[in-house]
């Protein structure tokens, strides 16, 4: 049995330790140093190098080592028969969910704001906001976003939720497609985005979307950085579009020191840290289906190469 | 009928509005220009001057304009006949306990190092801690702090809770009176302070108790300003006993400008803004404590003389 990593910007010791701890006889290779390259069938990957793929005529599954995917899908030599994988993980989605909660509370009781006042000695109260009178949306309902307004809910936030196609929750009012999306952002106080990121959604958060909020909406981004037109943003929240916005995620990773972003009082930048993905919470998975591959059987955590998610 | 109000620091206007409202009849006289104070048997305060009392002969009820009620029995004119009452409200409850999630939940993500490091555009992760690793200890389980407790526990938070009695409460571990504080310390990552301050609580957030956590605990003060000595907590900080604070109240409000709270990164201030009561909520209640007395019924959230709360 012999996987094969290709992750080039990063250490990937804690992946083979993890998957080593699953099973003692496994081979791990690190691309490019891995060999007999016709003979693989299953890579782990992130952020792989353009044109990669190229290089394994014989591949059948690339796994994801995170919940996005998009890093492979646009990646020219992936084959588009290649069956590509995602990380499902009920750790990973109760982080995301307690750190959107967080978000949200802190957009309701003004912290950024006051954190800053500190600085400067200033006792100056500001009205806060309660989470019944607050309408949050979040923008899409998949594994992570469903769970995150379902939280959101049991701590009586008014929660809407925006996906491709129509669903029914319970307290959660629901809107699909384009066509619903304007009826959908005219009431929000907050929105939150955990769309995955494909050609239908890669800057969705725009100037377009924002003027269709309430005026002094609350942005809160925590799909991908390329959701958001980050030029937009800041001359919305310039105009009073929007009147702040939380980010945890950014076109460019670590965000450069020349952004903007860092010296705007309004955003609060939090560095890809919602929810950190532990190597040893999903190796299991991962070898999983590695099995399920060798064995004829069907894999889990597909994605639709079609839809891109 | 007729309300004294008495409260010199306040601008009371908001307070006659809301009790206007209520009942078109009333008349409203503000200390110190009251009339016939022999005949005043109600009054309404916040933070009375020492000895005001004095004047009033036949006075039967002091209502506070807030949950805590030491202001007025503090004071050595209020003759120990005379009922006290509280506010019990709601909202204010409400309030509560989202502030307190909220300031539990950024203990949890590092949000006050995270507004620091973006002023030095630093993109600096550390781990954060999941609600079911955290275990939060309140002190005092009465009206806030029984519900206050009761929506971390439902946040996924171990929750411990500290009491004068003894309780049983659902998914929650009780302890109660002093004997029993060192045990219901010794396991606490954060310890919030939803005491009264009465004399027996007085100081109680000092270094002998702070000693009593485990190393790198947290402490949440939502209580009162003098539940806390203030120099210990900065030894605390100082010596790596506790890891940080969020204070929302304080010995001196405003906090004075050279105050040493204000230059310490490791602790959060907030202006006494977990909960701002808003007089058109509670004063239908005052009213009819007033509409008691007046026909020899039980008064309502009356506080006990002799314990102090
Ligand atoms: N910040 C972080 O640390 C972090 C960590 C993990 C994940 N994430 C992000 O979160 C994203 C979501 O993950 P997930 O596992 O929840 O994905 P998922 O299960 O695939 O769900 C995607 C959701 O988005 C909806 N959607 C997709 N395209 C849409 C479109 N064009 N218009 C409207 N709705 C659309 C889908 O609608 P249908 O239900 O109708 O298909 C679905 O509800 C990931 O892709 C990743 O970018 C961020
Ligand atoms: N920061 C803010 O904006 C804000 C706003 C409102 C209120 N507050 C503060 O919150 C405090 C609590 O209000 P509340 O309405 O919940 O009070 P409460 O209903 O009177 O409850 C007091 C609780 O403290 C316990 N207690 C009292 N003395 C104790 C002692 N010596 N040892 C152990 N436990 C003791 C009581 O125990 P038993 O149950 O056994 O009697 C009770 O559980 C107020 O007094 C006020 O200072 C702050």
């Amino acid at each position: 049995m012999k996987i094969v990593i290709i992750s080039p910007d990063h250490d990937t010791r804690a992946w083979e330790d993890a998957m080593w701890d699953e099973n003692q006889d496994l081979e791990i290779e690190i691309y490019p140093d891995d060999t007999e390259r016709e003979k693989t069938d299953f890579i782990l990957a992130w952020n792989p190098p353009e044109g990669v793929f190229k290089h394994y005529p014989n591949l059948k599954v690339v796994a994801s080592m995170g919940a996005g995917i998009r890093h492979l899908t646009k990646n020219k030599s992936l084959h588009a028969e290649v069956t590509v994988t995602k990380i499902e993980d009920d750790q990973l989605i109760e982080d995301l969910q307690y750190f959107v909660l967080t978000s949200v509370l802190n957009y309701c009781r003004n912290i950024p704001y006051y954190v800053i006042q500190q600085q400067q000695k200033n006792w100056n109260r500001i009205s806060y906001h309660r989470p019944k009178e607050t309408h949050v949306g979040v923008l899409g309902l998949g594994n992570i976003g469903l769970p995150v307004a379902q939280l959101l809910e049991k701590n009586n936030f008014k929660v809407s939720g925006w996906s491709n196609s129509e669903k029914e929750i319970e307290n959660i009012d629901t809107f699909a497609g384009r066509d619903q999306l304007p009826n959908f952002l005219k009431e929000l106080d907050v929105m939150v985005c955990l769309l995955p990121l494909t050609d239908d959604t890669e800057d969705i958060l725009n100037k377009e979307v924002f003027n269709q909020l309430p005026e002094g909406a609350y942005l809160i981004n925590v799909g991908r950085g390329s959701h958001l037109v980050e030029s937009d943003l800041l001359e919305a929240i310039e105009e009073g579009t929007l009147s702040g916005a939380a980010l945890d995620v950014f076109q460019d990773e670590p965000l450069p020191k020349d952004h903007p972003f860092w010296e705007n009082e309004k955003i609060t930048i939090t560095p890809h840290t919602a929810s950190v993905t532990q190597p040893s919470s999903v190796a299991h998975q991962i070898l999983e289906n590695y099995k399920n591959l060798k064995q004829g059987k069907e894999l889990k955590h597909t994605v639709s190469r079609k839809k891109g998610y």
